[in-house]
């Protein structure tokens, strides 16, 4: 008799967005005339850049010519070039293309990379942190460490002093939007190089990092190369959430343990488990990512980020001349604001929907630690997010009482 | 300490198509002037149809333009639309919208819809098979048990007498060719219904079924919405093997049992896995897609079925005229055929590439019992398969010594 998965079916959690988005309908519902304002989910709203546009249509004319059509894709030189040349090499950074895989998307890779590790892995969760992180764990019955990130240290995590096998770390985070020096990063490669643990660095939002001193991946780290797996998306940085790219650097000296006391690469294992599932995302997709790396492309696609980080300057300008504390949108996509009142999450968004019809992302559902938060993405158009982060304003003042 | 799961560690195979490769690369510096006759991976060669080239460049237009750019996108309503109709209502099949999800390949699906099951699940693969189903489940540590397919039943998989949990089948097969009748189907749905297993239907090869008499799904049988899922590729149906989409169908009947002695719809866990992981395909992939199912875009891609279908009549002629055994090509795009004189698969794979330069696949990579026979793909250049498949038959005839 066919059986499911224990782990998978006691699975709790998940579903955040998907929450998020019953209540906005019900609100709807109760307000059919009145507009939604959103600021919750973290999706892009302006339109692809016209160099990827081009590089698009260039790639399916190629494929409706049979000299230049192009069936079964590995990694696409060209996008690869650019990502060993541009995210890298230019950084001071040195990585092969063979340590680069393209694929469909973090989230799909964060799960990807995870269920290489043996099973009764112990994992460690930033808390407040991206909620695949503990959905593909948890999916998988592994005991989930959480490190709280709190307000004293700018909601940046600190290694803690027992030993796990896997270590999520995300910068500029969501959903925090604090981002990471290198010292904070330093810090964590020596405590994977102790423990021989893996880190898992999410780097998703590397491209709205404006602040030259901070890092902008986790290779510019003496050691990462050792330790750590790399996760990059072209969903914010070109606009891609609904083209589907990303790609994963796995450094040939990252060497884990393996049952017969032998050590064993983590890229080989990978590329045995990636024989059997052929993901690499569709040869037109990637040809319109590598547009990304033209030198239009680049100046457009920046020009976005810039659009973004604007919404969130008005975002912190509004808050902050309310009182509300806040941190994030300077090197991030993401603002972190503390709800009024020591008020939760979930409270507070149900009033805000309710009076205003303003969606933020409870902070509660990115872990404990974010009870009391709210995620405002960025993402917006430019008067949307004004109307809205206006409306937020002033229901904090007068749940303050100012 | 970071371990590697020890199934994963231990899992041998895959790679047939690697060797593959790494023989033909080796022949090619041999003698570098000779060229290569490829009939080996199914790969298509011929460019994608117009009307599939407008959708694509329509979609990609569409993504240049705020109002109607897409970001974060589920299943497209236009291509699950064509797929209800077209695929299954056109067929006097029933099949809801929402058990339909537009994923990026076959091959992961495959994988995506294996570990939902208990790890101890046990599995059954006929022999020879496809080698992903074999991987997916030794990778998770599974028993697997083969069923034999035998030139004596026409190479069509016949239900055992013990019990299993998941059932793995291909029609039109990869490797052999060998299409199944609704009878034939009927027998293991019985079979998975008297013993509560699942039934993972691959139909990759569907659209090549041109014999009215033979079902296009599985759904055609009575009761096999209470125990089978369906996936299906445009990668040969469309050209798709380099833009990646597949669907999978999961009926709301299939019930598996959970550990505390429910009931649990297989969707229901399908949907929390799939919630973490966001992998449906790029907007411009899916629209590109749902031009398939518009009236031309269908009549285009017949057509080019049917120009490999004619490659299988060319071959299956050639081969039959110099008294080599084979089957397959006229419901599929494959060939099995037997190696002469009893000679082993990658024996006479390798006389045939020194000789001539042309590859075809070993049957014993698919599995035990296709030892002795290889499977030729009628997806190549027309010119060019006819003066392989030439080249094989004079080969076949010396070793016969006619």
């Amino acid at each position: 008799m066919a059986r499911v998965d224990s782990a998978l079916y006691h699975q709790k959690g998940g579903g955040l967005f998907r929450i998020l988005g019953e209540m906005t309908a019900k609100t709807q519902e109760k307000y059919p005339g009145r507009p939604i304002v959103k600021l919750g989910v973290g999706d892009v709203t302006l339109p692809l850049a016209p160099a990827i546009l081009e590089a698009l249509h260039a790639a399916v004319d190629e494929q409706g010519v049979k000299a230049s059509f192009h069936g079964y894709t590995g990694n696409v030189k060209k996008l690869v070039d650019g990502i060993v040349e541009k995210d890298y090499a230019q950084r001071g950074v040195t990585i092969s293309p063979k340590e680069i895989y393209v694929t469909d998307g973090s989230s799909a890779e964060i799960y990807n990379i995870t269920d290489i590790f043996a099973s009764d892995s112990e994992v460690l969760v930033p808390d407040p942190a991206y909620p695949a992180y503990v959905d593909v764990n948890s999916m998988l019955g592994r005991k989930i460490h959480y490190v709280p990130c709190l307000e004293e240290n700018g909601f940046i995590p600190q290694p803690p002093d027992y030993k796990v096998d896997i270590v999520y770390l995300c910068s500029p985070n969501n959903p925090t939007g604090a981002t990471m020096t290198k010292d904070d990063l330093a810090k964590w490669v020596a405590y994977a190089k102790a423990n021989g643990a893996v880190i898992v660095m999410d780097s998703a939002y590397e491209s709205f990092v404006m602040d030259e001193s901070l890092p902008k991946t986790i290779y510019e780290v003496e050691g990462a190369r050792e330790c750590a797996v790399e996760i990059r998306s072209f969903s914010k940085t070109a606009g891609f959430t609904g083209m589907r790219c990303s790609y994963i650097v796995i450094p040939t000296d990252v060497m884990i343990d393996a049952d017969d006391g032998k050590k064993v690469s983590l890229r080989s294992m990978y590329v045995k488990k990636r024989g059997v599932r052929s993901c690499n995302p569709s040869y037109v997709v990637q040809m319109g990512a590598a547009g990304y790396y033209t030198e239009a492309g680049h100046a457009q696609c920046m020009e976005n980020t810039r659009y973004y980080l604007n919404n969130g300057k008005v975002v912190r300008k509004v808050l902050q001349e309310a009182g509300v504390p806040c941190i994030g949108g300077d090197n991030s996509p993401y603002i972190w604001m503390k709800c009024p009142g020591g008020m939760g999450s979930w409270e507070f968004l149900e009033i805000l929907l309710d009076r205003y019809g303003v969606v933020m992302t409870p902070g509660a559902g990115f872990g404990p630690s974010g009870e009391g938060f709210m995620r405002i993405s960025c993402f917006g158009d430019a008067d949307e997010t004004k109307r809205g982060i206006e409306y937020v304003a002033a229901l904090c003042k007068e749940i303050e009482g100012k």
